[in-house]
């Protein structure tokens, strides 16, 4: 699918979500083929979940898609950035906006920010 | 070492190495435990090279070293993110700014941008 490789993770290869307008990095999740080709069919960004073994469409539980605007990849071809818009304005499944929220103080890893939600409620059944 | 989770690569996990300025991602690579201690104790972005196999300073070949300024780390502890000044202007060692030089264009992946240095001067024995 579009030349990229998916060798080196046993088929999987690293997909960084990154705001459209600002660059933030939201989060990164990983994307077998299948996954990469929703992607490109439907706009909306596509992973493969490691724990749960199948595909993973983000937000299908929360609302809180990724609508995407641009597909880039590397020189490798083996990992790529896909640039979004998040719905709900949180990427992160802990409700903050980026999952990259701990920043390295020293020796401590510190939280910058508040959630933008609250996970019982949005991940409620 | 911080408590980072290096399991789920066989003790690799990615690094996402970023513009510290722009927010643009230039590159990303992996990092065992020995890497990333290298790099908080150095200051300087310290991969593992999955080819050869060994710890590898980015620009211990090129001169284009990458300064670390902040290290951030997701929801997981599963990836990090190191702000980097870029020496030389370019972390691609085909000579482009950002390794992300390819983005998708319809069925194909266009280039955008030009290289900033002729990897066969840089990189010559």
């Amino acid at each position: 699918m579009k030349d990229l490789d998916f060798s080196k993770f046993d088929g999987l290869l690293p997909a960084i979500a990154q705001d459209w307008e600002t660059g933030e990095v939201l989060m990164v999740a990983f994307m077998n083929e299948e996954a990469f080709a929703h992607t490109v069919k439907t706009g909306k960004a596509t992973y493969f979940s490691r724990s749960r073994g199948k595909l993973w469409v983000k937000g299908e539980s929360s609302g809180h898609e990724q609508m995407v605007k641009e597909i880039r990849t590397d020189c490798d071809k083996d990992t790529v950035i896909l640039k979004v818009v998040q719905r709900g304005g949180a990427a992160c499944h802990l409700g903050y906006r980026s999952c990259f929220f701990r920043k390295l103080d020293g020796e401590t890893w510190i939280i910058e920010g508040e959630p933008l939600f609250d996970p019982s409620e949005v991940y409620r059944k």
